[in-house]
């Protein structure tokens, strides 16, 4: 600390308006707006975590930095609520030894949102306090110096924000609609509920990674801008590239093929994904981030779908384990059932899937694709029969999957072929890939595709390819799904849609 | 397995112009062409891996994939190297009780690079086994089957690709020059050399994250199609985006000091980086991939500037522990001593190391950037004077730097800004930024911005913001450094840059 009466750094500058003289105040080195932090020092003030202040803190003197959440001056005490990510904690501002009138006036006029350093004794609360995490506690508040001020006006409340839509509905009180939310994201990604989401996030990230590391795989980089559209030309953001132009990788597939073809043998990346899709979906960004898995197996491509979902129940785990504050944070704003999963994964054929489709009333042919509302249909039907919410429907017809599908030997109407399923939407989709050139060449012919420009891809098989087989999921839907949330733009910091480009 | 003779799926394709009829052959069943594995069975057979093969396996019988990597016919045997990623080892076919003359040859004819499957006894070298990595054991093959066929003519051939280039000149031997090995990568990933600096680098990647969790840490994803060039517009690539245009983030900096207003406290995230600088150097790619971190700090920016320096040591000491045979590996083709640092790491202020090269003869102004050559020369002489390869250069001219860098209070000439580099190159550029909207405006306006253009990212700091550091690491640098090569493109599995926009 920079002197005895322990101030921070440049804390000179006293609040304007003052309507007593500073001569008048006793406490008038206790409170203002501190000047910029520059690196002007290095104090050796601990900070304590909001998260740590409870009883077993009583009465210990500590210093804390948080923001503003909500203020409510009464009398001669202002009680604020201060706010640390997920977790607050009452503070009372009480003229008395430490602090003047003035004082409790400057703090009750400090705007929302700002942040503040404060000096308080920790005290043992007289009854719970409602609507703070730290319901034991309150703090006690000696010194009060504000480190950044908000505008007063703020463009959502933050309480708004995490109000469920039912209770908004009922009692009549504000929600926040997702275009203010979107548009405004830094103070909607400050709520509770969104906070818990990107830290979950976060986790699904680290634990796929940490799977597939334990398996074997290794991490790959991919370049995004390409010279040819891999899959056609179509939905693909053109690039200005120097004097010619390239595209916006589709996904990495081609080049994590090419990983396998130079002997990595198991290969994942973590990555955006381009698609120029104009789709205005709840489940569709024009930009969004793949966790990709490809690997060579020895004799059926079910070896790789065995590791993938394996992968998935692993973060399905782990963040039960490991993130169960964020999902009760979230299902307080978003009630929902608790994901389900079996191990080992449900794995249906095409076919199995089909028939419980009919026998729902459904009309659908045997190489028709699944139609969105059959999907979740389909999802339902499963999760009564099974009680899972995640499986793999296999196998599906050849003639609705790409060109580099590897056709079923037993049936050639169908394919070597998946996707996965959570909450009866489609999060992966993947296939055995065929590594022979000459079959390859005919498949794309099949498909009328121009050879010329697939050549490189073709190639990358001439020279010795073993087996493989691979997938791609999409991680806000993974945890758009998992919550149960209802838009993947809200599991998207900053989407992007073909009518949002900002912020 | 699926029948008591052991053969593998559908290896019922003879070899072609064979020059005994199969009557005469009692081998016939032993060897062959594989047909194309399109999951038609589920073998248990166990595919052991050659990494394993050492004399403990001695007189096993054992099933292994793995590349022909080099074949030599000689009188009635044939030695084959098989190879798998890193690993080598030898098999021998030679007439015998499990081989006929027709099955030695078909073993001599297998084009290198194909993939095959053999069935051998682990048999103890009489001596060791020169230029495999398994050399004290070698596999006597009792069946072989070709899974995949190379094309027999390579573009280019393993053994130059991993010849050291001194070997090359000094011996009149064939090397490989860079552009043929990036216009066929897959077959140059393949090398000893190849697989190792990709291992390594997943490693890095890996250690960047681990440490960066345990720090307390939270993984962002930001967007990389943006509607506003962040800074200025300069070298920055534009995107068609349906019946607009945007651009591609130079940097993620923008969401990073979002996600801190955002109260995420301490985020990072790595994700590819474009610049569209018509840079054709050893160092300079259009698009590298980008080890981003930024933190909300208490008091002083060293804070920050502490925690990435320790997670580069971290890095450095994780690749040492973990990944020491790659490096060996790497040294092969690519001689360098090993990477020396310190703990805690050294930190020079700017004028110090201005200081450092004028004594050496450089002239420069106080307020002059560094040269790449000076800042070579000012690595060696860190090097000499402090024994390390690995230091951090802090406080550099305001002027040098984007308008976003906070001023230094006590010095209007300095910055509370830094690099940090790498056997005397730069792998990250960091700051304080400037938190306060008012600084951040007139900042702005001194560097001629316009404004408008950058309203968005002013108004983050509007609703309280606390200060922050933060800085960017470029990915194949640290491994090209670390690894002591000396062009970037070694170290990118695909890279881009002005020139080259395939494979």
């Amino acid at each position: 600390m920079p002197s005895a009466a322990g101030r921070g750094q440049g804390q000179d500058r006293r609040p304007e308006n003052e309507d007593s003289s500073a001569a008048d105040d006793y406490a008038k080195e206790r409170y203002g707006v501190s000047s910029m932090i520059q690196s002007q020092e290095k104090p050796d003030r601990v900070l304590v975590r909001i998260k740590d202040l409870t009883v077993e803190k009583a009465d210990e003197e500590v210093w804390v930095r948080g923001r503003i959440h909500t203020s409510r001056a009464k009398g001669k005490q202002c009680f604020l609520v201060l706010r640390q990510q997920q977790f607050n904690i009452q503070a009372l501002v009480a003229v008395g030894q430490h602090a003047s009138k003035q004082m409790v006036k400057f703090a009750a006029n400090i705007t929302k949102e700002s942040i503040v350093d404060i000096e308080g004794v920790v005290r043992k609360a007289h009854q719970k306090i409602g609507g703070c995490t730290q319901q034991d506690v309150e703090l006690h508040v000696q010194r009060i110096y504000v480190i950044s001020s908000a505008e007063p006006r703020l463009p959502l409340q933050l309480d708004d924000a995490v109000r469920p839509e039912v209770e908004g509905e009922e009692d009549g009180r504000a929600t926040v609609n997702q275009d203010t939310r979107l548009d405004n994201r830094i103070i909607d990604l400050r709520t509770s509920t969104s906070q818990a989401i990107f830290c979950l996030q976060s986790g699904i990230c680290q634990l796929f990674r940490e799977t597939l590391i334990r398996k074997g795989f290794v991490e790959i980089q991919t370049p995004k801008i390409i010279s040819a559209a891999s899959e056609g030309g179509a939905n693909v953001f053109t690039v200005s590239y120097f004097k010619t132009s390239a595209y916006l990788a589709q996904s990495p597939q081609l080049y994590k093929q090419m990983c396998i073809c130079a002997d990595f043998e198991k290969v994942f990346c973590v990555g955006p994904v381009f698609r120029a899709e104009d789709s205005n979906t709840h489940r569709h960004l024009t930009e969004f981030v793949g966790l990709d898995i490809e690997m060579a197996f020895n004799y059926h491509y079910h070896e790789v779908v065995d590791e993938i979902a394996d992968t998935l129940v692993q973060i399905f785990k782990g963040l039960q384990e490991r993130f169960q504050t964020e999902i009760q944070t979230v299902s307080k704003q978003f009630p929902c059932e608790p994901f389900k999963f079996l191990e080992p994964t449900l794995r249906l054929e095409y076919q199995e899937g089909v028939a419980m489709l009919r026998e729902a009333g459904v009309e659908m042919g045997d190489e028709e694709d699944l139609s969105t509302p059959n999907e979740k249909l389909l999802g339902r039907l499963v999760k009564e029969k099974y009680d899972t919410d995640f499986y793999i429907l296999d196998k599906y017809p050849l003639a609705v999957r790409p060109f580099y599908t590897m056709p079923d030997p037993a049936n050639p109407k169908t394919s070597n072929s998946y996707d996965m399923f959570m909450r009866g939407e489609e999060i992966l989709s993947g296939a055995q890939r065929i590594h022979d050139p000459q079959l390859l060449t005919e498949r794309a012919k099949h498909h009328g595709i121009d050879l010329e420009k697939i050549k490189a891809y073709i190639d990358s098989f001439r020279f010795g390819a073993p087996p493989h087989a691979g997938g791609g999921i999409g991680l806000e839907r993974v945890t758009m799904l998992y919550l149960g949330l209802h838009n993947v733009r809200q599991t998207s910091m900053f989407p992007r849609d073909p009518k949002r480009l900002t912020p």
